[in-house]
């Protein structure tokens, strides 16, 4: 089996709704950690954490301005994540179609060509 | 902000690789536990825990046949993330456009009408 250690840590990073939040947040702008825990409601440390998260994603950068830390969204764009969901769905469909085909046959119907 | 509690199980769930190797073993037939077990060389117990996971994103369906349980991708199809990683890449390309269009006004080229 193939191993994604970085589509793990999108994954993951991905799966909590502040995390998306931030995402979306720094789609429109870069901001600062102050910035970006004030209208989430959580303490600097919370969301330091959650921007370190992001951060090894690499779904965001930081960069230390003066003594705040400025963040904007990284360059990753989520193509990993997006293939595997693409494949997986393919073979969904695969299967849906095999089961068809097998229905057609169960009920005697020719199966189109 | 929204909270999507099924997204999150979701990411959460597709963020182990034995997890997305078992949807891709299921997506070709269903299997026991033991079955799906044993090419990834771990214990029932270690499996049991990755179908629950699993099972609780709905990406898997499970049901007791004789003293063996029978696993199967369930109906669950990501619809939800691949529209929320839609609308994000979606907003990262405008947000590219604009600074191409300030880097154009930077140089004093004409935008394009």
């Amino acid at each position: 089996m193939v191993q994604y250690p970085q589509i793990d840590r999108t994954l993951a990073a991905l799966a909590d709704p502040t995390r998306r939040g931030v995402l979306e947040r720094l789609g429109r702008g870069s901001a600062t950690i102050s910035e970006l825990a004030e209208p989430f409601g959580i303490s600097l440390t919370g969301m330091k954490k959650h921007v370190r998260v992001l951060e090894d994603a690499e779904l965001v950068t930081t960069e230390k301005v003066g003594r705040a830390r400025r963040c904007s969204v990284g360059t990753h764009r989520l193509d990993d994540v997006q293939e595997w969901m693409k494949t997986y769905r393919r073979m969904l469909d695969e299967r849906l179609d095999r089961f068809g085909t097998l229905l057609e046959r169960t009920k005697g119907v020719p199966h189109a060509q």
